[in-house]
């Protein structure tokens, strides 16, 4: 496969659209604060809800399976992320997916280390057969399981970068029909057929634990004041939190401070911002 | 019911008498470091301890039935929070509470998003039904453990006002025997009678996700040390925890910054500050 | 016992090769970036893997039995915390450390507030008799170990200063193989015969919760780049983190803002700071 980054330069028309629709959805996460259920890993459930409540969204992270027949039809997304599974929070993880699949809400995968064990390739298998709206990981967790095998990854932290998991993400996206989302120095985004990169965020934010959650969290509130348009909420919220990210580094002094700082920026976005920063541009 | 809220001017000697006491219990935390035992959900665990700990509490988080024998008579008082429920975390909540009960320690119970499940709700009214000290919850959580219906709330945010949940609030702590009280834009605090409203806090606090566990935590902490005054104690803790969100307001730049300020200030708070910012006025 | 502690001055030159044998660590972590299995608390596991992070190690909070055969071969290290402990965690915990024992690997456990219970301490014995590399607790919690009772601590917070524990520790350290760390106001260190106080660090971190579970998720990573000289490893990991917390303390308002500036300076120390703050001397 032959690829061709457009510089910005000539994408700039494009970019322009892309800065404009993900202030747009942004803006309508603020006004009508999507009810996000999240069933999570222990590690990353304060990020994540922090991060939902700063964008506007409204955050529950609630995972009892005797809870999802009352709860999960009242949602407008649902985020699963398998960080720190045990056998007996699949079941509740399943039903959530299934139920939101039926109902035709916006739900999200959050692979997390999928190469790291049997047990965990074997239950991302399964959740990625039912019908995830967004599929996001990094490059090691999307190979893992495009190639449905273990090894591709030690732990959490990627031994790939992103450009290394297109052909694997895109084959994913076809098989599955999920978009599907890399994160990396820059992030990817397809549906199988269209192929773009969001070259927002700095490296920095690998030193905090949970970024990933985080931005699969927001993705899964972009989906959800957009449901219909999955591929552009997705690359919209990456963006958008890599914005945020560019501007809490203008203010940190090392990833704790950026943690905080990225999460305030994440708050008081404004359009002149998003205008001028962001960078999305057709990969191929 | 007629409500009028006595102007703060009117009700000058009586915020000076609350703001005077609230500084008493605070500096009883600091010098008695009361032991908290919290069963808490996974999201508020970090702040809730922070919040304690700032405040000059020892806060244990141990949930273990096996270990409730041996440790609950050693603590304070016990904070019991239902964020995360799952059904095998229900036996140590109810053998913490009847255990508390039974040896006279005060408890304090959070009914987090009560109304968002059949499950949920009927766990709560067993919990309410164990003589809690203090339920503290948001509008929406008071009225469906009141009405005993669920629906109220499709989340863990309040969709009503905490003035609309006044008459829920009386009547559950008329029912159960507790100190009800309710987060909002104005906290209520009411024992079934007596009715009053503290005034301090900020709107962005609703934007970090947990302060609300993390007020019920202090109340826990206030109650250990005035347990005869649980209405008195219980109005202090809301009012002492908003001014540290005031106080932290005027150094943020969003809701991660006022986190931050919020539980530093918490730490350093001055019997100044508490003497002019304290509002708490009666409400009838 | 007579206890001298050697003067910072006439001890300079060993504390000069100590900071220059903890910088080389230090700096070993950033690009080896040993990978670390943590089994832990839940409270504690969003601060310990930043810990990780900031300091350039790669955490994984990965605790599912299913997962141990599968990953812990290709950790670098392994710590194990019983902060929260559940009956359900212990299998878990123990496969790892016989896993991680029979395979030659380091791992370091915290046991955290040991005496608080019968069902706590019992764990406590069991874990400590699968060769841990480094044992790391607080007065109280190495107290009770050592002696084998219960009621030494009566929460997670020491109610005894790290000196009273000396002897109880070098005792656990004889009898264990492992190397005892206690923390307080002089942190001490012993493999039995061999004993040091570390005397970085303020006092303010202590109301900071999970510090003690960071430094024990520290420990591992140091111990992970120098697995032949734990005693070694261990002292320079406490000496770290501690300059991390002095340096933080300058910027520092309160706790919160502590923590935050803690792991910034983590992940930015440089050379001269160690150099110049670290003090480790032997106590004997």
């Amino acid at each position: 496969m032959e690829l061709k980054t457009n510089s910005i330069a000539d994408d700039q028309p494009n970019s322009d659209r892309w800065a404009s629709l993900a202030f747009t959805l942004y803006h309508k996460i603020k006004t009508q604060s999507p009810l996000i259920q999240c069933i999570t890993n222990f590690v990353s459930m304060d990020l994540m809800a922090n991060t939902l409540l700063s964008a506007g969204a409204s955050p529950a992270m609630i995972h009892s399976i005797e809870e999802i027949p009352d709860f999960t039809p009242h949602v407008h997304a649902l985020c699963i992320n398998i960080g720190t599974l045990t056998p007996n929070w699949l079941p509740a993880m399943k039903a959530a997916a299934q139920l939101a699949s039926k109902l035709g809400k916006p739900w999200v995968l959050d692979p997390v280390a999928a190469g790291a064990s049997g047990f965990r390739l074997k239950s991302c298998l399964e959740l990625v057969g039912m019908n995830p709206t967004v599929i996001r990981g990094n490059g090691s967790e999307i190979i893992a399981i495009s190639k449905a095998s273990i090894g591709s990854s030690k732990g959490v932290d990627s031994s790939h970068e992103s450009m290394d998991a297109i052909e694997a993400a895109k084959s994913l996206a076809l098989s599955t029909g999920a978009i599907v989302a890399v994160s990396g120095a820059v992030d990817i985004v397809t549906d199988g057929t269209r192929i773009v990169g969001a070259h927002n965020g700095v490296s920095m934010m690998q030193k905090i634990t949970a970024t990933g959650c985080a931005v699969t969290a927001l993705i899964a509130a972009f989906v959800a004041v957009d449901p219909l348009h999955a591929f552009e909420a997705t690359a919209s919220a990456l963006s958008i939190f890599g914005i945020a990210g560019e501007l809490g580094m203008d203010m940190a002094k090392g990833p704790a401070s950026l943690r905080m700082h990225l999460i305030d920026s994440l708050h008081g976005l404004d359009q002149a911002a998003v205008l001028s920063r962001l960078k999305i541009a057709n990969l191929q």
